[in-house]
């Protein structure tokens, strides 16, 4: 029984997730924002490396039925519906509608671990039934990668924060687990935090987003267990 | 005043490290090759990104007074004279000598981390003299980015404890203090281990070590304090 943190999605390829079961985590935003539309709603999420992927992809398509959304510093790309902002993805918004993501890093992330099989999203929104996915697969497969968004290519502390509570839930009852260093040291940091709204209140992008009046996301994407979705990213959709 | 932490040198820039002060650190095994080779009277270590490069870059050297050093999955490159093992930079061996070192995770770090001013070399066995050093590059510049070499492009345990034990030798007594999340981390990460053979007890590398039976140079490379130089790199050299 193997279990593999990455911090960041940098170096990752795609041969070295085929079959293996993969959870992408970024808690601000990306993934909490994926949770809450599909909570509510929304058909499917396409995420896009970049916003001229996520052009270029609704190029020919019915604009019915689909949004364009995502952000660039922490703010709504010009011209698109949508910032990345979970709280716009309310059910008047969202219902029934392909939305199509373009973030910093979590979007990013999301494509890099294509090839996974399955490749679940999660954050502390959607923490609990998380578990109960990824502990499902990785009883059936012996191996799980957690990969973190991060933060502009750096560790973020958020998505490590989570998984380690991750880990720390799977580790329960299993024997002979090896973790890789990232792991081990995910594990490690739970036990300096009470729980996601004070791991939040110690790192970098929750302080970005206070700066540009995005607070009230912080606080949203702090909170366990709002939702019970776990979205699987194949085919270049998240359902 | 700030510190950054960075648990790979993935995605670092030069530009970015311009003029900062900036310290590599690879427990295991390339700074503490180079910090013994250092104390025991080589010249200079040059690193190299790879075998290939540092075997073109003494093609038309005088092979009189230069050694070739390195490993490739932890064992000797063949054809080199030296592995990466501090245990073998003796005296008798490279007292004068100039030694080019290519090994998988240290010296790619070194050659990612050119254009910081300094270049601090740091690892266990010189923990005192770097703090002191870097102390007074901190209190010049106001700024540190404290590079770790890591593992095979992945987060390595040995030197994020590294990296946090420096980063909380450096708070005390500064106020006002900026960290990046991997730097907090890197802080919480060091209550969890007693002191560097306890962090590499936990760790991959050290287990990888001890399978091709390098189990001394971990006991080695966790003594602090051994040696007070602390290595410069600048010009393509560590002196």
């Amino acid at each position: 029984m193997k279990i593999a943190v990455l911090f960041t999605p940098l170096g990752l390829s795609a041969p070295e997730l085929a079959g293996r079961g993969v959870v992408v985590i970024d808690v601000l935003r990306a993934a909490t924002t994926v949770i809450t539309a599909l909570a509510n709603g929304a058909k499917a999420i396409v995420p896009a490396a970049t916003s001229e992927e996520a052009v270029r992809l609704t190029a020919n398509l019915e604009k019915d039925g689909l949004l364009l959304a995502g952000e660039r510093k922490c703010l709504k790309i010009e011209g698109f519906a949508l910032g990345n902002s979970p709280r716009e993805m309310t059910p008047e918004v969202v219902s029934g509608k392909t939305i199509f993501l373009a973030t910093t890093n979590g979007t990013p992330a999301l494509v890099a671990a294509q090839g996974g099989d399955p490749v679940m999203v999660g954050g502390a929104v959607n923490f609990k039934a998380l578990v109960e996915r990824a502990r499902a697969v990785f009883a059936e497969r012996g191996d799980l990668v957690i990969v973190c968004a991060g933060r502009e290519r750096e560790f973020a502390l958020e998505d490590a924060y989570t998984a380690g509570r991750l880990v720390r839930a799977l580790k329960r009852g299993s024997r002979k687990l090896r973790l890789n260093d990232a792991a081990t040291a995910a594990v490690d940091l739970t036990t300096h935090y009470d729980d996601w709204a004070d791991a939040l209140s110690h790192c970098e992008a929750a302080r970005q987003l206070a700066e540009v009046d995005l607070g009230a996301d912080v606080a949203f994407s702090a909170k366990p267990d709002r939702f019970t979705v776990v979205p699987t990213y194949a085919d270049r959709r998240i359902t």
